[in-house]
Formats: structure tokens, C-alpha cells, sequence
């Protein structure tokens, strides 16, 4: 069995690059990206992409990290080729990733690498891309606990877990959620607020898998969470790819009959 | 335009009926059941039946109740001749409709029919018959609060309301909900005690459609609620057939092309 | 890796028994089936089962063979409980099977058991049960050329098939097929006489996995193509479940916040 | 009942602009456009977008034309306020539109307008940006016969059809189609030259429904074939929106219920 390749990708490489491109935001939020930065280098000291990548075992798993300040974004055709699985987290520079490296990703995906995307990647531009809906949804940043049940329990993705689990502090998201018909809603969420979501749900598009996972709040600990890892372990499993598309040759094609 | 023929089924032309049968249930859901009928008949005095077809207007429908002692369980061909929507509820006699009416009713939804399942209907026999599926689900008979949330606000079902809406009191239902993927999730509840749940979901069965509404348990006040009614008048136009299967002919087909 | 257990379940042992019954069919079939099975005891000396059941080699698979005419019909909880995989082929005696027995099958799929309807199984009754639909298609017998297109080529169950094969001479079955939207249509067939057939898709029903696959006539060879058999060989590898159901336990369940 | 507002988009107003632009193809393409444009412009005097606009009458359609050439490449805001169903058309240019008028057109799709792709429309860029796919499938211009059979008839854009029509000329289109599984396979073509073809089939992005349909090659007569035009008004009223998005207010949304 070979290993699988995951790529993680994040938008930066340590809190203080949004730190410092935070002056450039609209006033309004500054101050608020500023204190969400400073608790989210104390709750994930090497960055989200740090503590996802502990995640991965080296017998099973090889591992690279992909940044937004890397060569081509970080989503180069050498990084590409040799992934097998991308995971991808971003939130305060999704307009930032250029439209031509969107476009590399989407044909990736259709051409086989699985894709998982966290949390408030639901607005990433290769989410929205790939699903062809505005990903939009409710929100609220209060801490709150959250409740996942599973409501696929036959599905890859939820293996290993119990009925549901908990999350003591978690951001909001609410229905409705701006996405297409799942393949599979194999997650529900239930916010103590009153809210809730459909907090994991898989696509396919042509030979790639996608599965969105609504977890991981920058200030809070979720990718700490044992049943949020073993998700995230195995929606790499399941993503990824059974067969790759082969290289496209010219689809014209010959009759296969005769047309007299 | 004609009007919608809407057929109401009950297992029970009164709540008495159920109380003279449950002395025939094993001994310790007799007491249970006798309560449960004691409360039902004063929050329904009509029958759930009765207070269904009290949301129908007659101008653009026309409404007839159906019952389990009808002439052939109320299941005749001469009755789902004269439905376009059937309208399901049953809770405590689900094994004694017969299995020939079972495949009766799939039948004439196979050909077009639409059929509204309420609440506890998604353990009725024509429920699990449709959907290949167990209809399993958890539940909670406290008298918890419930919101609903519009998770696909451009279905026709969802027409007319508001972001959510709330049931004061009302039996959880709780997922995993032992059905097949929906063709769309339309709601999404959420329960004081801490479940979740699809709500209403819709399957297509040929040239028949079904909704699966959860409210409605018979000492709750779910059917006099305005949303509760709206979901089902908006079910009731959206399940009304477009056009039926037409009378099959033997499926025997010629050749259209040469076969040498 | 354990191995998949394969159960082949058949109509019939050898083709003598269809002959035999067919003396109790409306006068019309008599001759036609008498006729049908003659060829098929030549084409098919050891049955349709016997010819499956060489498809899988000992290393991977332990298979049994469950005949219509076994205890419980073949279909008893001791069969079930250990079959990972039923492969179902009938055609001339569906009316036969117990109600009582198509619930039991419906119900080990649901808790997880794959299952893979071959051919004329479209009009058997688990295959109605567990899609809800009538099955219903168009056929001829003419021997005439099917080719089978690769629709859905990312699919476990076309790995290792080029875009299409042909089969020199097959039963036709045409659209439209009365089924579900499913999961993934896999395969399309084109017929030589002008007709076309969605020939492999895939439903879920909660842990059970269906395949329903098109070639198969009693007559024709397509049980000893190659690439039907290696379709057969990667549907029973996908249809494995990864899980079965837990025993279920009372789904009454408790609040988990409070209700006050 | 208001009428329908459709706006019908070409990449050219006639067909002289295809043969001018021609002149900057890769010199292998330039003498097959330019024989194509020829052709075509005997067929389709008036243009595709002019054939197609003369099925709809006055009575129940608005109709209005938008081009490639016209202010913001026929797609500005004002043109789409003005549009409850885009049909879309196109084949040489589709590269020429706007990344930012692509994005415009999704958006309004997902918000409620209903877009129908014809044809080439499948290499589209708001066809690959709506459905995430590539839109890739086999192609042979020999004006061969295509039989389209609707596979699901219930469908309300297979309403008035026979169980199949045949077109004596088209170009083939054949599996694999690079598309998610539709909400509906609607028709599936049988091509005399031995290739199948999933040739209508239907998707919802949010509010926003998405019909595709194969036929409509431009020295071919598909557009003033009576069962293509049916399908065409059929679709249009099938995508016509029940209701557009509301304005988006923030999604921030305050707790329903108590955090403490």
C-alpha cells in the first residue's frame, strides 16, 4: 500500500503575517482580526496547518505543508502532482488567491485529488468553484458548544465514533447553507444558540472527492479534538483518489457502427 | 385549473377506537397509550384527521377522510382513483393496515400520486415500503421546545415563511433518520433537549413525489400551528401530479433499427 | 483481510425444475419457456450460479450457492448472518418468494449486507422493496448487440474496463427503466435496435449497498464475458459493507440539555 | 400570471463575426470554421439566437436577445435584473467571456434565474463554473441519426412527448460527460454511430434550476425540429423561478437561545 499524500494548505504561515496585512483592512476590522490573530497564535502556536499535520502518522500519511507565500500560492503543478489529498483552511484571504490557481485546483479535483475543506474555507474561491454555489450561511463567534451528531453512521468519514460528540466551544454556522445537494449529510450540528447545520457533507465532481468539514474556529480547539481528528483522518482515507483521470486525448471519436 | 383531490388517511375515526384496542397491547404500553388517547382527544377533539382537512380551503380543493375500518382499510381503488394527494398519519396501528393495500397505495404513488407522510407515519408500512429503508429514528415524548429552520428556502414547500419558526412543545425526533438521501433536505429541526433532525424531507418515487414532515404528535398542538399548516398546503400543491403514469402496455418494443 | 462471503442465491438448481413448473404456467409461456430453458441448459449446464460462482477466486471470497428451493427458500437468518454480499439472479418465478423473506432481505441490506441484482432481478421483489419503484423497462430477445459505455469511469465497480465492451448478442432492455435517481449511473448501454438503458447503477439503503446490472440473459453468454465478470468481481468488492448496523437498541433517548 | 422574461445569449450576432474572428483560429481551424459558418448561416439565416426566439409567443414570453458584442458582452446587470430564464448558446468564443461576466451569471443563477445550456454550451465557461465539472464528453459531426429517449418521463420537460423522437441529422455527443449526477437524467440519446449520451439532464445551484440539452449543432436543423422546440419551452418554464433570493443581510445572527 503506498502512502497517501496530503498537502496542507493554509493562508499563512504564522498569525503575524495577517497581523501585519490587517493594516490594510477596512478600519472596522482591524481591531477585531488583531484580537482574533493574538488568541489564535496562543490556541494554535504553529499555525492551523501545525496542528492538523500532527494528525498524520509517517507510516501511513507523508505530509507536506502549502502556503499562500509559497511559489505559485503554494498550489504549483509539482505540488499538485504529488498530492493525493489537499486540505485546505483560509479565512481572512480568500480574495487573495488568484483565480488561475483556483482553476489549477478545480482540474485537479475533477481529475481525481481528493479535497477537504475546513471550516470557514466554505468561502474559499476553489469551495465555490468547485460546488458552483455562494457557500453562504449564518454565523456567530460566541464560544458556544456545539453538538455533532452523526447522521450517516454507515459513512467512511464516520468510523470510529460514537453517536455524537461534543465541541465545549465552537463558532456558529447556521442554516441555510448555500451549498448543492450533499452526495451525503454525514454530520449535523446543534448549536446551545438555537442554530443548526449541516457540519460534514461530501460531493464528487468527475474523479475527485470533496468533503466539507464545519469545525476549526481559529480561536478555538477543535483540531485537538480526538473525534474531530479521527474525521479529519478519515476523510484523507476516503478522499482519496481510487484512480486518477488519464491524460485527456482528443475526444473526438470514431463511429463505432456503420452510419449508412 | 382543477381542484387538488386530497385524501386524509387515519387509522382512527376517533380516539376511542385506539382505546378500546389497546387492551389488546402488551401489558405495560396499555397504560401509556390509554394516557396518551386521554390527552389526544381533548387537543383533537376531531381527530388529527379532522383538523388536517380543516386547513384546505374548498375553493381550490376537495377533501375526503379516509379510515382503517373504511371498506378496504380505506385503501379501495375507487378511493385513490379519486387522490391526487394522500395524506398519511398513524402511530399505533401501522401493522394492521394489510400488506395488499400497502402495495396498493406505493403503487398508485409509483403512478403519480403524491403522498404527504406526518410524523410518527415514518414507521407506517407504505413509508418503509417506498423509501427500501427502516424509518428508524430516536425519540422523546417531553413536551420540548422546537425550531425549525428553512435549510432549502427556494423549495416550493418552503414558500411563504420565515427563516425558522418554532414549536413550543413538540416529541423529539432525533437523528440518524433511517432514510435513503433525500432529494432535498427542506428542514432542519432543532430540540431544546439537545437532537437534531431532517424535518421534511422529499424522495421521488417515478412519476410520484413524497414529503416527510416530522411535527405532529397527537397531544402536541403541532397541526394548528400557521406554519406547520402552510408546509402542508404548499406539500399538498407541490405532491399534486403533473400528469400520471399512463396504463401500461406490455413493455414488449420492436426493434427501430436494423438488427442486421 | 478477511475474505467476502458471497452468497449466489438462484431461482432454481437446474434448469429441469423451470421446465417442470412451467407445466402449471398460462398455456402461452408454456412453450417459450420450455424453449428458453433448453437453450439455457446449454449455454448454462451448471445454472446461472454455477457459472458466478467460478468468477471468484477462493483467495479473496468463500461462496455459497442459496436456491428458491433450500430451507426458508434460501434465504434463511443462518444464510444471511453469514453473507457479506447476495448476488440474486431470477427471472420466471419472482411470485414465489415469501413476503415474509423479502422483508428479511430488505432488512440485512438496510443493517448493512451488499447486494447485486443481476439481469431479470429488476422485477424481483427485494429489488422493488428496497428501491420502491416498479422496475418496470422495455425488453426484447433478439440476440442482438449491446455495447456497454463507461459512464461514470471514476466508480470502484468500472475499474479495469476500457470505455466500453460489447456484447455479441444480449437481451435488450430498454428505457424507460422504472427506478430512483441514483447514486451513479455507471453504465449506458446502446443497443443494435435503436434502444438505450441506464445497464449499471447504484443506490444506498442506510448500510447496504445495491447494484442492479443489466446483461444476463439465461440464453445469451455474457456470465462468461470477461468484462461482466470483472464488473461482477469489483461490485461484490464495493458492495462489502464496511460496517454493519449495531444491534438496535431502544431509540428512546434521553435529553442531553435541559429542558427547563 | 406574468410573463416569462427570456433572454436568449449568442456569441454572435451573425454569422460573418464567426468567419471574421476566424481569421485568428490556429490555421488548422480556420478552413473547418469557416465551411461550418458557411453552412450554418444557410441553416440558421437569422442565427441560432433567431431560431430559438420563434418558439416563444408573445402571450406567455417576454423575449429579448443579448450578444457577445452588445454593452458588457450582453451580460450586464441591468439585462439580468431583466431575465427570469438565460438560454445560452455558444461554440467558437466561449474563451472571449469575461471571467467577471461569468461570475455576474453564476451569481444571478444562484439567486434564482434559470439558465438552460444548449449544445456546445456544455464547454461553457457558466456551464463549467455552475456545475464544478469539466463539461468534457466525445464528439463526431457526421450528421448521423440521433434517437432521444426520455428516461424520465414523469419530468415536467418531458411533459407532451412520445416515449422518443428521432433527429435524421446531428452531431454525435458521447459518454463520458464530465457532469455531477443530475437531479435528472431527462433524455438519453441513442446515436446511430454507436454512442450513447446522457442528452438532457437537470441541476439546482441554490434558487437557480439548470437545464442542459444536447441537440442544437449549427448545420443541423435540431431548432426547428417540433419535439426540441417543446423541450425548450417546457425547460423554460420548468427553470422559470419560483422565487429570487432575498437581499442578503448580513449573516451574522444573534443567539435564539441562552448561552449560559
Amino acid at each position: 500500500m503506498n502512502k497517501i499524500k496530503v498537502t496542507i494548505w493554509n493562508e499563512c504561515g504564522d498569525w503575524q503575517q495577517i497581523a501585519h496585512l490587517a493594516t490594510n483592512f477596512p478600519k472596522e476590522y482591524q481591531e477585531p482580526v488583531l484580537n482574533l490573530v493574538k488568541e489564535a497564535s496562543i490556541v494554535y502556536p504553529k499555525g492551523i496547518h501545525g496542528a492538523i499535520a500532527e494528525l498524520f502518522d509517517s507510516k501511513d500519511f507523508t505530509v507536506k505543508i502549502s502556503l499562500l507565500s509559497d511559489t505559485e500560492q503554494g498550489l504549483s503543478k509539482s505540488v499538485l502532482d504529488n498530492t493525493d489529498v489537499l486540505i485546505w483552511w483560509g479565512h481572512f484571504l480568500h480574495d487573495q488567491v488568484n483565480d488561475e490557481f483556483v482553476e489549477r485546483v478545480a482540474s485537479y479535483v475533477q481529475r481525481g485529488m481528493g479535497i477537504i475543506f475546513l471550516h470557514s474555507s466554505h468561502h474559499s474561491k476553489p469551495f465555490k468553484r468547485l460546488l458552483g454555489t455562494s457557500g453562504l450561511l449564518k454565523w456567530r463567534e460566541k464560544n458556544e458548544k456545539e453538538r455533532i451528531w452523526v447522521a450517516n453512521p454507515a459513512h467512511p468519514i464516520a468510523q470510529g465514533l460514537d453517536e455524537y460528540f461534543e465541541l465545549e466551544a465552537e463558532e456558529m454556522y447556521g442554516e441555510p447553507f448555500g451549498i448543492p445537494e450533499p452526495d451525503s449529510t454525514v454530520f449535523i450540528g446543534w448549536f446551545k444558540g438555537g442554530n443548526v447545520f449541516r457540519s460534514g457533507v461530501t460531493f464528487t465532481r468527475e474523479y475527485g472527492k470533496i468533503f466539507y468539514f464545519q469545525p476549526g474556529h481559529e480561536t478555538n480547539r477543535a483540531f485537538y479534538d480526538k473525534n474531530v481528528k479521527r474525521i479529519i483522518l478519515n476523510a484523507t482515507r476516503w478522499a482519496n483518489p481510487i484512480k486518477k483521470m488519464p491524460e485527456l486525448v482528443a475526444p473526438y471519436s470514431k463511429e463505432l457502427e456503420s452510419l449508412d
